[in-house]
């Protein structure tokens, strides 16, 4: 196996590419070499089968769906009051809606996980990992809401965004908002 | 085109368990004979590309996850109060999962709805009449909440079934039973 770690980001970020836009059916070794500009017979290298392929996509897409550090520092500033907790949540929003196929990608992964006990594997231990780093950075935020109030948010957002990014004639913009809202002010629970 | 409604229909189930089983890689004419239990060429008999195939279960796998009318009949029964409506929605997310292969089949169908206009036009159609009845329904119960409840729980619900379905090591049976208990206490919202 080759180890140039920029050629296997490149890579694995060509696999998403494909994954989103055309499927678990169209992510071949050849395909993921024409999305990431190498020559043919690259792929084939860095990954041992489809399997290991789908394995390191799953670590890398939910890496690159998390908040970068300025996003994070950005979510500590101002009064952390339900108004700034509902800006954060359209923001939120707005920035995984706008890495549709890392989203997409993701999606695709879940279904493939149901067929691949590795994956599988290393998905749910990433989620729960993030859910409980959710739950921690909002406790140490001083935003209003419990733990629940912050997993009841995710499981609700993320379908939200599903629906926009599936069947994106569903919800108006203006309704994405609205239920933005409504969904922070009745998770809160004060 | 063939038109024995029965075996159109067996077909199409066929389809809608290859689909959950090997994902839309996996949906060929041939695998859908196979799993229909019908002589190898018939499914080419009644759809005249993949596409098609498609859309037609883009129609039927919705039709299957709703209620049956006895459920619908059992669920005005009782006092229509929050005991009662958290009730059916611990209910619904049994419901929903037990068909997992439904479930799943239409997450497929929703990302392959990227990729073909007229299967999202096909999925955007019937969800949105199933939200909008959903809405009506629970109006003319006199279960607590509104508009806005329902949806919300909707969101959330579907998100938590998906996790579920895909990663069923993420949540425990607990778990799941507190958030939808938590899910429906909070978008109530009185």
């Amino acid at each position: 196996m080759r180890s140039n770690p920029e050629r296997r980001l490149a890579l694995i970020d060509g696999a998403i590419e494909v994954l989103a836009t055309q499927g678990a059916r169209g992510l071949t070794f050849r395909a993921v070499d024409t999305e990431a500009g190498v020559p043919a017979g690259t792929a084939s290298n860095y990954f041992t089968n489809r399997d290991d392929l789908f394995t390191q996509i799953g670590g890398r897409v939910y890496e690159r769906l998390l908040p970068d550090d300025a996003t994070m520092a950005r979510s500590r500033e101002g009064t952390p009051d339900r108004a700034r907790f509902t800006e954060l949540m359209h923001e939120l929003v707005q920035r995984v809606s706008s890495f549709g196929s890392g989203q997409l990608a993701l999606l695709e992964l879940r279904l493939e996980a149901t067929r691949r006990p590795e994956l599988q594997a290393v998905l749910t231990e990433r989620i729960r990992r993030d859910m409980d780093e959710n739950v921690a950075h909002h406790a140490a935020s001083g935003l209003p809401g419990d733990a629940t109030s912050v997993t009841l948010l995710q499981l609700a957002l993320n379908w939200l965004i599903l629906e926009r990014l599936t069947l994106p004639g569903l919800f108006s913009e203006q309704q994405v908002h609205d239920l933005v809202e409504a969904a922070v002010a009745r998770v809160l629970n004060d």
